[in-house]
């Protein structure tokens, strides 16, 4: 009996032993399986586990303070934690930084990571001499077909340093080698102001900028050689644009950084001669510094190539390897889920938005079309990324000078070649951002409906005297145009829409 | 005694099982603490493993044939894992790739490689609202202060896209607004093209490229404005320079791109007004067009800066958090291990091409005279970047055409406002690429030698006809000047050379 005994033990104890062996040897595994990533890995992974209570966040190339990493926060939280909101500050609706779509890469951490080895891709040039990345040029081609916003087949793509510095190329590719007479870069108000920015500060003998579109659309005006930039959606009203100028002498750029279903219906996909797009505005990485070219006559693009290589000689090859991956993160599941909560989001600041203004006489924003999405396929409605606000009183000729009375400020009509009584407002900004707006915009207008019922003599004064009474019927006019599509997606968003 | 036994294997088993529990969990652990970036890591692991038998490499956003990665080949190799060599293919010497430094990079794999989190600094701006990373500039201030070669105290710092934009940032800031009389940006010759390529290009109202500097070296000639672009040590010959224009509308830009142990003695930290420095002469980073201005004067730096704004709003977030590691990384051990890596390198080249070229009298390169070098504390011989290679021989006016005869090409003198009897031959590229030069240029000279042997009559010729008696003299001279400080290093180097 002892020795039956006794041999279970062995039995026992031998099976236990050689367990034992086993484990050891699947932990020493898994410690050598990633040697010389893991501490840039266990890093990385601390760095992003520090709390900053939602309202910012600590980088890898932050600052230290007593060895650790500090959160950065939100423009008006503060503390070392973010937790402490400023009542002060600003509601710094300027800049159209498209920090809205941060929650989605930080839901798709583990997809969208990459690691970079100090070795990689040191060199001037890519294997084929270009100084671009085939895999990532054949990733771009593959998105606008699953999004079905541009035609790339026979194109040529270009990448440059985001939409900016593709701008410039393109106005300096389509430019007579003529300085006697200039080409003339023309852009329908309100438009960008970096294509006057940047076409009068470099100041090339070969190309003026020469202002609104429309002075030039009859045929006595139309001599000599345009450039018309037509940007679509037109930033900043949002609208969708046509060219307008004709004839041989006259190149366009389709600027289209907002031709993406999170900021407009896409009613086709685009065919124009040159279009540009730009990272910043696809998937929220403005930083990046990443947009690209698609250009149908091969002299432009040699043109735009030279332009490229003596301006900066292309692209840093860690940003198009970041790149790259980003966008096979973006267009997994054919695109869906990057699409739906940009557009889901943009969709619910601009009604947000609407409903507030809706209630006042003294502001008016623009009104936006429902269209089909051939994406979406379905008609849906205005999902803009900036309202362009106008102050339709007469005395309100600043309209920043109104917004500042709440700690609102907005980018000022002028730069865009309109009124200072226009006022960019930018919706693309982080949650917080956009919810301190809206809320200083409701106090406006709550301040407005005030002094309305106080002095209600006033009321009549400002409506017959302002263009606004028809605004607030074609606004409720829209807003019940599309209100049975948006009810239906809203409930079936309450289902669908992840946690962000 | 069968109780005795029995409690032993008891404890026995119980010692075993909990081992078995703390390996579970100790493995368990191992495996949960990497979380998110673990499959990233892992892939960027196995395409670091896949063997390319030292002549490629392959790369995260290379092709992918059959679901795995290849191999891509260093120039004159073929074959799945780079293993052939092309016979025929030619030995390109024409591009300045600093390649020399990929094998440092390889080594120190672990402390280089950076892990990116898909939402890492996605904004426009850092949370100062600047384009540059507070972090990033205090570690090139430290790295000029290690180094010896710059002074930074007090003076502005501005990122750009490599020297190639700072360069035409720097020359458009320094420019007059005055289209009636433009700035004349001149420089010496031999001179780096894109100083011309670049001011002629863009065709700026504000300055136009006006050759060589000696052309208004005298009171007469130098009425009106000029910005003087200096290269020190100069590309192509290696020559440390000064600024040869004075006076009050003169205003001088230092390409200050070599000024790095690797290539010259550093005799002082350099102290001018504007100077330019790159990462890819550095650290060999071309692909990452990373470089930074060091400015005295604040207006200059503010029209740099709304330069950079302009034409491509700043350097990419991810380029310049890997150029902070980088950074650390040449800098550990007080940068002796990169510099010494750099220097050690580019001597031995210079050292074996030279010795090549002193045995013809067809060709000469430059005279490069030892220097005082304060990093490395003793007086030390050159290691250019570049030979600047002339064909001595009347009928030899186009060097290139007589290189291009045994498969050798590099960049015509022309382009640097030189003669055509000039070569530049990058001294710079990977191993491979070097060792084909020398070959293919100790073939060329070997030719030479049998040639003037069969043809004994010739070489009394050639010997009067041309300059190239002294130059051989001067080679000769130089070599026994620093003769035996070379034969002490080279000894040590034998010693302390890491095996890269």
């Amino acid at each position: 009996m002892a020795k039956i005994t006794s041999f279970k033990y062995t039995i026992f104890l031998s099976c236990s032993s050689i367990l034992n062996l086993f484990f050891v040897s699947l932990y020493l595994h898994s410690r050598m399986e990633q040697s010389w990533t893991k501490n840039a890995a266990a890093e990385a992974e601390a760095v992003a586990g520090i709390s900053c209570s939602g309202h910012g966040r600590a980088f890898l190339d932050g600052s230290i303070v007593d060895g650790k990493h500090v959160c950065e926060c939100d423009a008006c939280y503060g503390g070392s934690d973010c937790s402490e909101f400023l009542p002060g500050c600003v509601a710094d609706a300027d800049s159209g930084d498209p920090m809205f779509l941060e929650p989605f890469w930080l839901k798709h951490a583990a997809s969208s990571v990459i690691v970079l080895p100090g070795w990689h891709r040191m060199s001037y040039e890519f294997n084929d001499g270009s100084l671009i990345s085939k895999e990532l040029e054949t990733q771009i081609r593959k998105l606008h077909a699953v999004i079905g916003n541009a035609v790339t087949d026979g194109r040529f793509i270009i990448f440059g340093a985001g939409a900016t510095q593709l701008l410039h190329a393109a106005v300096h590719a389509l430019s007579t080698n003529d300085p006697s007479s200039p080409s003339r870069v023309v852009a329908s108000t309100p438009y960008y102001p970096v294509y006057r920015e940047q076409t009068e500060f470099f100041n090339s003998e070969d190309y003026k900028f020469k202002g609104d579109t429309s002075l030039y659309n009859n045929e006595r005006d139309s001599q000599g050689n345009f450039i018309e930039l037509v940007t679509s959606p037109n930033n900043p009203d949002g609208q969708l644009k046509k060219a307008v100028l004709q004839g041989p002498s006259v190149r366009t750029i389709h600027d289209l950084a907002y031709y993406w279903p999170h900021y407009t219906p896409i009613p086709a996909p685009a065919d124009e001669d040159l279009m540009i797009f730009t990272l910043s505005k696809l998937t929220g990485h403005g930083g990046s510094r990443f947009g690209w070219a698609i250009i149908k006559d091969e002299t432009v693009y040699q043109r735009m190539l030279i332009y490229i290589s003596l301006s900066t000689y292309g692209v840093p090859r860690e940003t198009q390897l970041r790149v790259l991956k980003l966008l096979k993160v973006a267009l997994e599941r054919e695109g869906k889920e990057m699409f739906d909560f940009g557009y889901k989001t943009m969709r619910n600041r601009w009604r947000k938005l609407s409903e507030t203004m809706s209630m006042s006489k003294r502001f008016s924003i623009q009104e936006l079309e429902p269209k089909r999405c051939s994406f979406h396929k379905k008609v849906r409605g205005p999902s803009p990324a900036f309202a362009w606000l106008k102050c339709e009183r007469e005395e309100d000729n600043d309209c920043n000078v109104v917004l500042n009375s709440v700690n609102v400020t907005g980018r000022d009509g002028s730069l865009f070649g309109a009124e200072s009584r226009f006022v960019r407002l930018s919706l693309v900004k982080c949650e917080d951002d956009f919810d301190l707006l809206l809320k200083r915009m409701q106090m406006l207008v709550s301040e407005e409906n005030d002094s309305t019922k106080i002095m209600p003599q006033n009321k009549t004064t400002v409506n017959l005297s302002s263009p606004r009474s028809n605004a607030i019927y074609n606004w409720d006019h829209v807003t019940s145009k599309y209100h049975l599509e948006e009810l239906t997606t809203h409930i079936q968003d309450q289902a669908t829409m992840p946690a962000y």
